[in-house]
């Protein structure tokens, strides 16, 4: 493998928009399994810590490199290995990105389910993640969907977990254990991942309401609805006007400032349409301006528009964003209370996200505030949020990971015999703090 | 809470039919979490060893317990606490039985997706065992069905893991670790189950065919097919015979001597019907003998004789039975290899199982062997059994466990680094090895 002493600059910095550059000693490029069992033997040897990295697209600083640490790239793992009909599976390596999977598949009957917003993400940075996305009500999150991988661990040692059988009860669940461990307990290679056979039939609808209030509650009556979305998104207008800005485009017409972009699918098509009447009434109900079905193109347009609004947001402010999740009963206050912290504290904030899952994105925006008046704001904002996020029952992170952003609010969720727990698993299975050392906790 | 010296002696025994009767040391018997974690601290002090137990239904010996040994009964901690119609969660203690769940909700419209057979077992027990049951192929095994729960720690530590979100990037997967760990991480005392609304309409089929050679392959055209049934069960003639004498009833007359029971669900009557004539089409041209549709009444008498097939084998003869889980598209592979061995050695076999999800039950009935002679041609038996599955990418064990029983087989399976990485985690979580030791693997 090839192992370069000057890392390229673009790696140094971290998308949670608050460190200085990085500094780390070398970075190697991985083309196998085999080339990342050497470099964690050569890291032992040398006592140094090694920093896993895809496509540099996380959110929560997890790749931020400190002084001496070592950089491990997968971006060149990017192999689709094979497609296996039988048992529907894609075999993959771990640097393959959301987006080439996605283009492979595009002439098959076969769909990878997790729809996380960032194409260009790679698999083994949302597995790391357990990223979520658009799909998830459906079809569950990035853990649901992957069969099994190869893993390295942190003294080289190679292990397969998980398999193509349906049930197990054959030892402890390691499969689940390494997904959405941030890297911090082993080295996702090679992964087998789960397709599903695409439905015959997809409608979306684009439902306008007056405000965000009103659409809110909707959400939890479709829900509890007989109905089964693919993907039920809450999008606000100024959130919408981001990605419109970016993107050059303009999203189908519909009144209102909050709008609930709506997807089902089936095979049998009148189910669908029944279906479709069903989510009609509800909405109709709740007080909706206007529903709008949009058919395949415009679809492809406003899922498109939904696909960029984060990075939209991101090219027009210095923005912080949130990713909490909380039972959907509680979607409507985390939106409304979030809201009004940032109110209260003169500061911007949009809304966008997966709705139908209980996963939120907040976004606050610094426009005009000093960066050091700024930070502090950040952490008064999050000294309100965290704990009331906690008092929902919800989580501090739904999809983008703990990494170095979010530790220090871990606390509010779990208690000090939960967080030793947790680290007692890292110091069995990392005992020399070698992999992404002080992620999600400090040891 | 109650400590008695004197353990009963049905506790003693083993499921797994090879060992003599064991010693326990005393038995407690456990009325709240918190009696769990004060049982635990005193098992600590006094160095003892603690053997889990429920309703004392498991199949694996893993409750057989040793000299100085101590029981811990979860058996008392009976309470169904709360349905929460909100979040369709169901809170009960672990000592629940599955059965009391089932009568819990049979006035509600919610109803607890996993069926295992066993409906005396505790929700504690399935959960240990990650059970699967009759509907894993629609709704998953007990994993997928557990929000989340307490759990006392070996050193009596209490925790809580999971949660009502539906979304999870918030540190390492917990809740997935203790599921199916077989009571060797930690004790589950209370749980919130996941309920869902129960379909508007639900059909069921009994499929005949001449032998089991021609249904095998069916199984796996209907699960490519865009139907999604609830559960696709494979009954041998003779197995059925078992349990039509155990209860003293007739299964719905069929010709054939395997039968293919089917059961279909929705919300949507019309979509059934399509779904059904879908169905039927496969098999007629799979070589079915003959197609019955069985109304609610039959479909109730049949899965009664489903669910007692192991019972029946049980009362009529000494029967070792076998858990195995191959990808569904070895499923025919399986029942004929594993049925060629048996007759080669002479030995008579019944197959039963969720041939579905690719998880076979595999009998074998000692009949007039010696039990010198029977434990030699079961060790001979197993050992061209297990390898076999493994080489078809398979698990030893898909919802019974490891336990005492199949530890030894464990290889076949996982690598040394793999075992190591099991055996890594007990110690972290139970360093002085208190928990139900010696279960799925020796340290």
């Amino acid at each position: 493998m090839e192992i370069k002493q000057v890392v390229p600059e673009e790696l140094l910095t971290s998308n949670a928009h608050e460190l200085e550059p990085g500094q780390a000693e070398l970075i190697g490029y991985a083309k196998s399994t085999e080339d990342v069992s050497d470099f964690m033997k050569k890291a032992n040897e040398a006592d140094k810590k090694v920093i896993t990295i895809g496509a540099h697209t996380g959110l929560t600083g997890a790749t931020y490199p400190h002084e001496g640490e070592w950089f491990l790239s997968l971006a060149e793992m990017t192999d689709i290995i094979s497609l296996d009909k039988e048992t529907l599976t894609l075999n993959v390596q771990a640097g393959v990105t959301l987006a080439q999977i996605r283009q492979y598949l595009a002439d098959t009957p076969y769909f990878y389910a997790p729809d996380p917003g960032e194409k260009s993400a790679t698999i083994g940075g949302t597995v790391g993640t357990n990223a979520g996305g658009m799909r998830a009500i459906k079809y569950g999150v990035t853990r649901d969907n992957v069969r099994g991988y190869d893993v390295v661990l942190a003294n080289g040692d190679i292990i397969h977990a998980g398999s193509l059988n349906q049930k197990n009860s054959s030892g402890y669940d390691l499969k689940d254990l390494f997904i959405g461990s941030e890297g911090t307990l082993g080295v996702i290679t090679e992964l087998q991942l789960k397709l599903r056979t695409r439905p015959r039939y997809e409608r979306s609808m684009l439902v306008g309401f007056e405000k965000l209030d009103d659409l809110a509650p909707t959400v939890y009556e479709i829900l509890n609805s007989p109905v089964e979305p693919v993907a039920l998104e809450l999008l606000e207008k100024n959130s919408v006007g981001y990605a419109e800005d970016y993107l050059q485009v303009k999203m189908p017409k519909q009144e209102g400032a909050a709008f609930l972009l709506l997807t089902l699918n089936s095979n049998d098509e009148k189910a669908l349409n029944r279906e479709l009447d069903e989510v009609r009434s509800i909405v109709n109900s709740a007080g909706a301006l206007n529903i709008r079905d949009i058919d395949e193109k415009e679809a492809k347009l406003v899922w498109n528009i939904r696909d960029h609004i984060l990075t939209g947001i991101y090219a027009a402010a210095t923005t912080k964003m949130y990713d909490p999740v909380v039972p959907t009963r509680y979607v409507p206050d985390l939106i409304i209370q979030s809201k009004k912290y940032a109110d209260e504290m003169g500061i911007s904030s949009a809304f966008f996200g997966h709705a139908g899952d209980g996963n939120i994105h907040i976004c606050v925006l610094q426009e005009d505030y000093e960066d050091v008046q700024w930070k502090k704001m950040l952490v008064e904002y999050e000294q309100k949020l965290y704990p009331f996020i906690a008092e929902l029952g919800g989580l501090p992170s739904a999809e983008h990971g703990i990494g170095l952003e979010k530790k220090e609010y871990l606390s509010h969720f779990y208690s000090k015999e939960y967080m030793n727990t947790l680290k007692a698993i890292k110091k069995a299975l990392d005992p020399k703090n070698v992999l992404n050392p002080n992620r999600i906790f400090d040891l």
